[in-house]
């Protein structure tokens, strides 16, 4: 039996699962969360599925030291790669950001042609592809990696020139198929998503699966009635963030992220988990 | 005492000490070369002093397997970060590529001002600037970080607009003080120098210390009777590669690099050694 009152786990390669802390926090706010960001092998993008999914197993052990009741895959990448692997080694129920984000596409489509940006490991996954196939064989799924944009995103460049030029390169092909549904299948590209949206024009929606997945995980915490029955009084504990490399980037960037004073994040040895 | 036909291992982050490993090939033709590319934690630029030393200490204990005669640190950010400590753990000649850039780039300048380009960890280490000092206090060294370099030379934009309109926020600062001598300090450096070059102009001197560590390792090894002396017959195992994540890319990647055909390169655990 789990605790309603224990923290949910939420982990990413680095920064970008952060976006999906701060849709937690806002559609959830009495929950306690655990995020952990492996910051010292980030990134996960252009990385193999077993080096993903060896990584993902050391940080579900790390959280199953941190007594989570759930736990979210808050990488795109790793949902991708090692989610439907781990998910059987654990009862702690856990989800990830594709499943929902997929759901939401295949729902907004009017023309049955959906895009889907990532970074490589994702793209190259297909799963977005697998997801929304099963909501609706009916649909076209076409993805396009885009390396760059996590660094870019990582340099702050959220609206620049630089940034204009290479998503041109990236979402023409995009353009030029007509698509009318677009999943940011990155959980940096939210920071990103006003130059994307530029660029797409206003006749493409834009799918955040970041949002989706906080409210996927509302209703599946309701469904197990696993949410926060004594909400009062969860002080300083109530956010708690560890990382593998102390970077003094990683605080900088999460408090450009979520507007929560994020003050330490603990660092730990993730190899040892 | 060293076997004097054992292999030379070279080690990076991932694919960028390859250029160092090209260096190698073209200036002692005649030796073995085992190389270690982290690409399951690549890249090391922005990660901390502590993560980088544990990694280059794991590689270590993996190259000491492979009974190499001398290691050479192909990353300048571990060259920064951990080579001072590593060294004191093995009897192998260690060699990093900082010193021997720091000491051509002293030689190089006329007008004693000098810049360093590379990443976060290289730069905020000031290492060039401390040997550089060194060899010639009068002179004065002013390093940049550039941290979109690394991913834009591994997407192949080595000649681009994008990379040129990086390149030029990067650099402006430096061609204001009028520097006359860069060092390129990160081995994926020598793949945009073509860029770089073009907009600091003709009146400055790039410092490539592949070039440099190639030369100070044949001194090295000839000053210690290591160079080997049955150069025939090596066969298919003179150059080995190894890799931390079965990434395609590598592969790809390397033999763009290097023009000899990397037909395999084995994966194995870093994280156990």
């Amino acid at each position: 039996m789990m605790n309603k009152n224990a923290p949910i786990g939420v982990f990413d390669s680095g920064v970008g699962g952060l976006t999906v802390v701060k849709e937690i926090m806002s559609q959830i706010p009495d929950e306690r969360i655990v995020y952990f960001g492996d910051t010292a092998r980030v990134p996960y993008g252009n990385k193999s599925k077993e080096t993903i999914t060896k990584f993902s197993r050391q940080i579900l052990h790390f959280l199953q030291t941190q007594e989570v009741k759930a736990i979210v895959v808050a990488c795109n990448t790793a949902s991708a790669y090692a989610l439907d692997e781990i998910e059987k080694e654990t009862d702690i129920p856990m989800i990830g950001v594709v499943k929902p984000g997929a759901k939401v596409a295949s729902e907004t489509t009017k023309n049955g042609r959906i895009g889907v940006i990532g970074t490589e490991g994702t793209v190259n996954s297909k799963i977005y592809s697998k997801y929304i196939k099963e909501l609706n064989p009916e649909v076209s799924v076409v993805g396009k990696a885009c390396p760059l944009f996590v660094p870019l995103a990582e340099e702050g460049l959220w609206q620049d020139p630089v940034t204009d030029e290479i998503a041109k390169r990236y979402l023409t092909e995009l353009i030029d198929i007509d698509i009318d549904t677009l999943v940011l299948g990155c959980t940096h590209y939210p920071l990103i998503r006003d130059t994307v949206a530029k660029i797409m024009g206003n006749k493409v929606s834009l799918v955040n699966p970041a949002y989706e997945t906080a409210r996927e995980l509302k209703e599946l915490l309701a469904e197990k009635d696993l949410l926060n029955d004594t909400p009062a009084n969860l002080g300083d504990n109530k956010y708690r963030f560890f990382v593998s490399d102390a970077s003094e980037k990683f605080k900088v960037f999460a408090n450009s992220i979520i507007k929560y004073g994020i003050l330490s994040a603990k660092t730990i040895n993730i190899e040892e988990y």
